[in-house]
């Protein structure tokens, strides 16, 4: 039976990936914001000379579509490791700040 | 009683919103990814002038802690809408990644 | 009678501002990538919601052709920054590139 | 005899050798500017891991020497190409910035 997939369960396995290749030292906050700015522009470049409805289609080509949910995982991976090392808990820094988005934005 | 706060959750929160201010036409997935990398930049920015150590600290000052919660929580908000759009699974895709460097970078 | 404006003269007054204020310490090439790529992103913001052809009249708009103008002028500002730190010539380097480019992408 | 670097001159082969491969279609301002953006983060890239003191010697060797210069001139493409597209001229801008920043930022 395997534990079931949540965001703890990940930046458990991450910190270990990390810790059991001395990855840490190189892991300031600094250093893991620019790691995730780089691989969000990799899934930019994906999309950069696309048309709005030709990027619409880009999980219909398995390569291409391979390619930006490996993008979307590195984009992940470092901002769950980004919040670990800042002690940030994600999933209630995002459902705060649509509190306040819904305040700021009435419909 | 209040649901627990995942992923899922998160997103459709996230396409409520969307939905209800009719903002679903602008989020194309290359809008997204672009959203998604200017919101990781905001990220950098507070930390592009720090040394190392000073990014180690950013969380003992209250408004920069706020701000850069803030950020992370716009990041994972483009995130989880973009996966939402192209039918990605975020947390999967991040186990299948962290499978694969497990192989690409053995210990 | 004032001096031409190009890239040297550039570089020159960028060097004795940042001189003046003492901000050298901070312009190691790390931070000036780091500070380059943000002003990138602060471009995109200002296309991440248009269509291509809304993109194509931002200068209709004489606020947007202001702020397009001053992020242009920031990217600017840090690329210049960094050839100078590194000693990069930034014309000969895109001369050099397109020279490569036009047999690398052949007619 | 050849004509003097410029950016005038740059300016000019980007535009012909565009031109040549039918690229314009995809020469959005939108599109040029997402581009810049990727390129910058692709320098940010080769610093991301780096001290600031391993930052300030990467010239030091010829193999990642050739690559910043590289991603340099993409930067410098993009970024001339774009103000080509929306009648920018960039040194004019940034001129006319450090002057705004000189009051700005008085010493």
């Amino acid at each position: 039976m395997t534990e079931p997939l949540d965001v703890a369960r990940l930046q458990r396995r991450l910190a270990e990936f990390a810790a059991a290749r001395n990855w840490q030292p190189y892991h300031t906050p600094k250093n893991l914001a620019a790691a995730l700015s780089v691989e969000a522009s990799e899934l930019v470049e994906i999309f950069q000379w696309l048309t709005p409805e030709e990027s619409a289609r880009v999980m219909a080509d398995p390569d291409t579509a391979h390619r930006v949910t490996d993008e979307v995982a590195d984009v992940l991976a470092y901002l769950l490791q980004l919040c670990e090392v800042l002690g940030i808990d994600p999933l209630a820094a995002l459902d705060a700040k649509i509190d306040r988005n819904e305040r700021r934005f009435p419909i």
